[in-house]
C-alpha cells in the first residue's frame, strides 16, 4: 500500500500545524492550526471575516493547496488538542473536505465554539468525539487509534495510524508526565506495544520544540509543587494577590484554585479565555471545581465582580486572570493600566504561573505589563512553569519504545529540527536515509 | 554605647566574609572567609602553607589591619555556617585574636578539620559549640543569639547582637525555607519578636547575593520534588547513573541517597569532599543515612569502590561524586576523562543537582566536563537546583520582620548591592541615611 | 564659600536630567531633561497639554521640589546639549526661576522649538546663546565656562563653573573623539588646563552610561567607514535603498547625504524630526548640505515625495527617515506596514545606522518593525553605529586631566555607577569620602 | 560525465574540513583540516605523534574511509587557505593519495611547515605551486581554477573544477573585501564569469559560518579604522602597551606594526606562531615589514627581547603577541601570570585585536587572562576585529554571481545550516531538490 505524507504545515514555524497521511485511497489529516503571531503583527486583522486564502497568504494558517496532490478522499480530520495552533485552522479550511472532524470531547468542545465564532465560512463537517484509548477504521485496511498523552492542555492524544505498512504515529505535541495533576499519566505501556506489534512504527511524526533542551522536562506535578511552596509563603499576606496562567491550562487553574482555598482565599476566575476553558472543563466534567467558583468572562461582569472585591476585601480572594505574557488586551495588562476596579497597592502580589514565550514581542510586552503593576507597588513571581514539549531524554525514550523506520521532525523550523536530527543521528537513524528533513507544501513518499 | 561596624571583607566581592561589631568594648567578629577563586587563578598555590600577608595581598583572605581602628577586645569569632567563603580563614587570621570560636556544631566540626589542614600558623582558639536558640554573654552588657536559618548547608544560624541600643542582625547566609528536607523551617519567628522586642533592631547586615531576582527564593522541598522526578524517569535503565551536587549540600545528598535506594540502587559517596561533609553531618547524628551506606574519599578506595560496581554491574548502584562546576580534578571530570575504573557507556544518565555558578570560568570547565562525558555517551540532566540566598520578596519579609534602623547591604560588590538599595528605598530607607553603602576596610559608626 | 550640588533628576535613572549647583549666593541648574519612557509606557498622554506636578509623580521630569533647601538664586540654566533628556522638562520648570537659558546656537534652537509646542505653561525665560570657549559671570566672583565635547549630536559642551573653591565641572553627555566627522574634536588641551590651573576642579559629576565597558568609545569616523562600506557594497544595487538613524545626529545624517550621493543616488530626509534637526543644522550654518537635498516633515509632503520617488524610481533616491528603534508611529515603521506610497520589493536595502537602546520594549518594537520588512522582501543592515559615551579609558583619561577633589557619578541608576566607582577606586577616590553615590532629591555640601 | 561530490568532514562541525569532487574518472580534493578543539579537550595529546585512525576516532581528522567510494584517481589535493581546520590533516591523510598538493604559493609554504613538524608520517607528496587566476587540467576533460578571495590569511581562493557538466565552485572560506588592507578585492568578476559562461555553475559549496547575520561583514578596512582610532588615542601614554591578534592574519599584523610606527613605538613580534606567519609572509614577498621589524618565537630570544624592552623603556616598543584567546601557554597568558621579563604596570594597555570565538571554553580561557592582566593593572581594549566569513548578504550576492543549480551547505552543523537555508529558499531553492543537506562521510550524486 502506497504510503504518503504531505507535510503541510508547521514544518517552517510554531504554529500553523497540519500534516495529512496517505495510506492508499485513504487520507488522514492531523491538526489544522493558526499561527496568531502572524495575524497580530497586522493592525485590526479580524480573522473570524478573512477569507482562507488572504490567511494563507499571510503566513497565518496552513496552505492546505498541496492537498491535491494526494490521490486519495479524506476521511477524517484530526486535531490532537484544543490549542490554537492546532484547531484554529478549522474555521477556514474544513468545509472544503467531505470528512468528519475527529478529537477528543474536550478538543471537540473548543472546535465548536471555534466554529460558532467564524463569520465568513459556514463549516458544517460532522464534529465526532473520541476518546484516548478507542479506534476507529480509515477505508478498508487502516485505522485510527488515540493514544493519551500528556500535554499542558486535558485531554490530548498523539494519533496513529494503523495501516498495513505500519503504523504512522503523529507525535505532537506531549511532555511525558507520569504524575500529571489532573488526568492519567501518558500512556507509554502502549506507545511500546505498538512499537513491537505487527509491522512496527513505519514513520513518527515528532515535536522537535524542546530538542535542543538537555534532561527531560519536569512533571506538572513539580510545577504544582513550586506553586504550592509560593503560595504558602504569602499565606499571611492580608492585602491583594493575583494570579495569572495559561488559560487553556486546565491542570495548573485548578492547582491554583486549590492553593487559594489552602490559604484562605475565594478563587475567581476572570478572562473571557479564563471563563472559556475552564467553564468548558467543568461543564465535561474534566475537573471538579468549588461549588462557589465564580468565573467571568465579559467586561461588565468582570468589573462587577471586581467591584466586589474591592468592597470586601481584597484579601478575601484570589482573582485568577488572562495576561500571563502581557498582552496588552488581557485582564492583567487593564489592571496595570488601571482600567479595571481592582486597584493594586504596595506590595500587592502577582504571580506569573507562566514562562515569557521567549520572542521580543512577547518579551516587551510582559515587561510593560510589569513594568505598569510595579508602579502601582505589586510585586512579582515569575516562572513557576514546566513546558508541555517533549527535552531530549524523552526524544529518546519515545524512539526506544516505538524504534520508528522513518522520522519526521516537525512543530519547528529547520533551526529547531537540528537538535533533534543530532539526537536520532547518535541513535543510527540517518538524514536522507530515515530522518526526512523538510518544509512546508512538501510530499514524501515513504512506501510506494 | 558606642556601636561601630567594621566591614572588613566580603562587601567588594562574594568570599572572605568578615564584619566586626564593636559595642563598647566588646568586639565580636563575624565569619573569616577565603576567596577560593583568587586563590584557583594562581597555578600551584597551595594557600595551607601560606602566610597570611600573602594572602591578603592575594585578595584571598580578609585584610583585617582594620581592626586595629576599633577600640575594645574581641569577645568572640562566629562563623555563621561551614562554606568556605565564611571560615576558610580562620585558619590564617583566628589566632591574631584571644578569642573563642563559637559556632554551632556542624560548624565547629568543619572548622576543626580545617585548622588540621593548616600547615603555617597555630591556631589554638578555643573552639565552642552553641546551637541555634541559644545564647552567651558578650561583656558585661551584651549578649549574643543564634537564630536557626535555611540555608544549603545544616545547622547555618543567623548571629544576633543584642545591645542596649538595639540588636545587629548579621543576615548571612540565608534562603526562607518554610519546608526544608532535613532540619527544621527558618525561626521567622524568633525574627519577628528581635524585630519587636527591647529597643528593636539597630543594625541589619544583609545578604545580598539574590536580590536582584524576583520573587522568592523556591523551598528545598522544591527541589526534591524535581529531583524525584527526574530519579523516577530513569528507573527502569539499567545501566550507570551518576549524581553529583555540593558535598556540603547535605540535605540534597540525602535526598539522592532516598532516591537511589526507591530506584532500586546503592548509593555511593565518592570524593575527598563528600566523604568529610556526609561524614561528618552522620557522625554528629544530623542525618540517618542507611547503614550500608559508603564513603570513600581516597584515591584507591574510591577506584577500589569503581572497580566492584563494575564487576557488580552498574546498574546496581548510584555513584554520588564531586564534580558538579566541572572542577578539573574532581571526581566526575576524572570520570568524563576515562581515568578512572567506572566505564560510561551509552545512554547513560549523570545528573548535575547542581546549577553552575554563572562565571566564565566555571562555564568553561562545565563545558568542558559535559563534553568529555558526552563523548563517552552519558546523557546530561542538569539544573536540578534552587539557590540557598533570598530573592526580593524574602527581602521583603525580613525587613518586615526586623525593622531595623540600619542596613547594611554585604556578600556582593557594589553592583550587587544595588537592587537591595532599590528594594529598600520602596520600603522607605535612604542611601546615606540609614542604608550604608560600604566597602572592605571600612568602619561605619551607629552610634557616638 | 559654601558650595552644594543638588542631584535633582538623572540619579536613579537615564532621563529627566536636572544638577543644581550652588556656590554661595548664587545657583546654576544644569540640565531639564524628559525621561520620554515613563510617558510613552501609558497611552495617549499628551505631555504638552500636562501639569508639572503630573509628570513629576509619573517620574516623567525631575522633581524640582528639592531646590527649595538651597539657599541662593538661579542665575542660569544650562542645558548642555539639545537631546530630550538634557532640555525636555524645559518647557515645564524653567518658569519657575528667574533666570536665562543659557546654551549654545543650536540647542538654544532646539530649546526654542520646544517651547513653541508646549500648551499648558508660557516660558518666557531669556534665551541666551553662548558658544564652547565662551564665559559668563555668575554673581560676582563665579563665572560659567563653556568647553566642547563630542557627543551624538552637534553643539554640545560641557559647562564648568568656575568658582573661588575650585572649578565644578558637569560632565554630561560626550565621547571622547579626536577625529569627528563635523566640528572639531573635543578641547582635551581646556580639560587639562582646568585641572591644572588655579584652584584645580573641586567637583566632577560624571556621565556613567557606558562606564562598565572595556576600552574606548570608538570615534565618529570609524562608524562613517563602516557606513561607507555598507554603501558602496550596494552601489550597484537598482532597486529601493533606505537608510534610518538618530534624526538628531547630524554627523550621521551628513555622512548619509554624502555616501548617497558618492553611489549616485539623491538623498532625501524624511520625517518629522529629521525635518527638524537637519533644517534647524543647516539653516544654523553647522553643515552645508548639497542645494538640492529635500527636507520633508508633514505627512503629506512625505507622501508626494514618496509617490515621486515611486514614480521616477527607486534606484535614483536614497530616503533616509525616522524609525531606528521601531517606533510604532515613525516613518520606517508605516513603510513596513505599507501605509505609504513607497513601495518595498524583494531585495531592497534597509539601513539601520543605529543600535537598538537595549531595553525589551524597544527590542519588541524594533523586531517587530523588521519583521514587517521582511515580509515585504527588504535585508537589513544593522548596527552600524558608535556610541556618544565615554568607555572605561575616557574615564580614566578625564580623571586624569581635571584631577578632581570630588566625583559624583550621574546619569545611571546605582547599578550604573558602580562600574564607574570601581574604576575611580582604583585611582585612589573612596565611597563615602570623595565618591558621592546620591539619588535623586539629595543635596550634597562640598564646602561649608 | 558522472559528478559526484563527496562531504567528508567540516559538515557537521567547523573544522577537519574535507570535500571531494569526482568529475568522471577524476577526483580532486579540496581542503584536509584538523578540528583542534577535539585534540585540546584531551591532556598531553601530541598530534604529530598520532596515527590518523586514531585522530579520526578523536573527530579531530576527517574521516576519509568513504573515499573508497568513489570510483576514480585523486588529481588534486587542493587546501584553499592555510588556516588549520583546512591544511591540518595533509600530514596525516595525504600519503594515501597519489597526489600533488596545489594551493597558492603562502599556503604551500605553510603545508610545508605543517609536514615538517610531523612525527608519524612520511608525507612525499608533490607540493605545487599555483596561484590565484591560474589553472590546471584535471584529466582529459576538466580544468582546476583559483579564484581570488579576500579572508582573515593572505593568499585564500575559492578553487573552482570546471566540468563539462558545468563549474563546482567551493566556496570555503571567505569575506567579499573591496578594500582589505594587504592584497586585491575579492574577484567578484571573475565569479560573474564563471555564473555566466559555459554550462554555469553546476554546484557551489559554501561557507555557512556566518549565514544567520544580518547584513555584511565589514571590510578589512573598518577594522583597521578602528584600530587607528584606539592606537592614536593612547599615543601620549609613556608606559606600556601590548597587542595581540591571529598570528596568521598578516593584514592586521601589518596594520599593528604601521600604527606603532605612527605612534612613535618599535613594533615587535613574539611567540612562536607570531615568528611563523610573519616571517613566511615577508621571505614569500607578501607584506614589506620595515627592517628592523624584530621576530622571535623561541622562549629565549623572547625572553631576551623582553628584558631589552624592560632595559630601554616600555614606552619604546609594541610587543605583538600570541595569546588572543587567552590560551593558557600563549605569550599574552605568560604575561599576565608575570613568567616573562616583561613587566605590567598600573595603567599599562593591552590591545585585542580579536574577538573571543564564542565558546565557553575560550571564554573562560579568556576570562582568565584577562583577570590576571588586570591584576597587574593593565586596561584592556577589546574586540578590533571583522570576522572573515560572508554574512546574509554576502551570500545573496555570491548567489547572484554564480546563479548556481546545486547548493551544499558547509564548514557548519546542520543549525548553522539553517540560516543559509531559509536564505536559499527565500531565492527559489529547495531542500531536497537543488539543495542538499548532508553530513559527514556521504556522496552526492549530481550527474549520473
Amino acid at each position: 500500500m502506497e504510503i504518503e505524507i504531505a507535510t503541510i504545515g508547521g514544518y517552517e514555524e510554531v504554529g500553523r500545524q497540519m500534516t495529512a497521511v496517505r495510506a492508499g485511497d485513504d487520507i488522514v489529516i492531523f491538526d489544522m492550526g493558526l499561527n496568531l503571531s502572524q495575524v497580530l503583527i497586522h493592525d485590526n486583522v479580524e480573522t473570524e471575516k478573512m477569507h482562507s486564502l488572504d490567511l494563507i497568504d499571510m503566513g497565518a494558517i496552513p496552505d492546505d493547496r498541496v492537498m491535491s496532490e494526494l490521490e486519495g478522499d479524506v476521511q477524517a480530520i484530526v486535531p490532537t488538542h484544543g490549542h490554537l495552533d492546532h484547531i484554529g485552522a478549522i474555521s477556514k479550511l474544513a468545509h472544503r473536505y467531505d470528512a468528519p472532524v475527529v478529537a477528543t470531547p474536550f478538543t471537540i468542545e473548543l472546535v465548536k465554539q471555534q466554529l460558532q465564532g467564524e463569520s465568513k465560512f459556514n463549516v458544517e463537517n460532522d464534529l465526532q468525539k473520541m476518546s484516548a484509548g478507542e479506534t476507529m477504521s480509515i477505508g478498508e485496511r487502516c485505522e485510527l487509534e488515540f493514544v493519551h498523552v500528556t500535554h499542558s492542555i486535558i485531554d490530548a492524544i498523539n494519533p496513529v495510524l494503523h495501516t498495513p505498512e505500519g503504523a504512522v504515529v503523529y507525535g505532537l505535541d506531549k511532555r511525558m508526565d507520569h504524575s500529571p495533576v489532573v488526568e492519567d499519566p501518558i500512556d507509554m505501556e502502549r506507545f511500546r506495544e505498538i512499537g513491537r506489534e505487527g509491522e512496527g512504527v513505519l514513520c513518527y511524526i515528532e515535536d522537535c520544540t524542546n530538542a535542543g533542551r538537555k534532561g527531560r522536562t519536569p512533571s506538572e506535578s513539580v510545577a504544582r509543587r513550586h506553586l504550592k511552596d509560593v503560595m504558602t509563603s504569602v499565606e499571611d499576606y492580608d492585602g491583594g494577590i493575583v494570579a495569572t496562567t495559561f488559560s487553556s491550562h486546565i491542570s495548573r487553574v485548578t492547582s491554583l484554585v486549590e492553593f487559594a482555598k489552602d490559604i484562605g482565599r475565594q478563587p475567581v476566575l476572570l478572562g473571557r479565555s479564563m471563563e472559556k476553558y475552564s467553564g468548558t472543563a467543568e461543564r465535561l466534567n474534566y475537573v471538579d471545581f468549588p461549588d462557589d467558583l465564580g468565573m467571568y468572562g465579559h467586561r461588565k461582569s468582570v468589573d462587577r465582580t471586581f467591584k466586589r472585591i474591592m468592597k470586601e476585601g481584597k484579601e478575601k480572594y484570589l482573582p485568577i486572570v488572562t495576561g500571563h505574557q502581557g498582552e496588552p488586551r488581557a485582564m492583567l495588562t487593564r489592571m496595570g493600566r488601571g482600567e479595571t476596579p481592582y486597584e493594586l497597592d504596595d506590595g500587592d502580589k502577582v504571580i506569573f504561573s507562566a514562562r515569557v514565550i521567549p520572542e521580543p514581542t512577547n518579551e516587551g510586552q510582559r515587561y510593560q505589563s510589569e513594568r505598569l503593576l510595579k508602579m502601582q507597588g505589586a510585586r512579582i513571581y515569575d516562572d513557576i512553569h514546566v513546558s508541555g514539549h517533549l527535552r531530549e531524554e524523552g526524544h529518546y525514550q519515545m524512539l526506544d519504545a516505538l524504534q520508528p523506520k522513518h522520522l519526521i521532525p516537525a512543530h519547528q523550523d529547520l533551526k529547531g529540527f537540528a537538535p533533534y536530527v543530532n539526537l536520532a543521528s547518535g541513535m543510527g537513524y540517518e538524514v536522507g536515509r530515515d530522518i526526512h528533513l523538510t518544509q512546508n507544501g512538501n510530499v514524501i513518499q515513504l512506501v510506494e
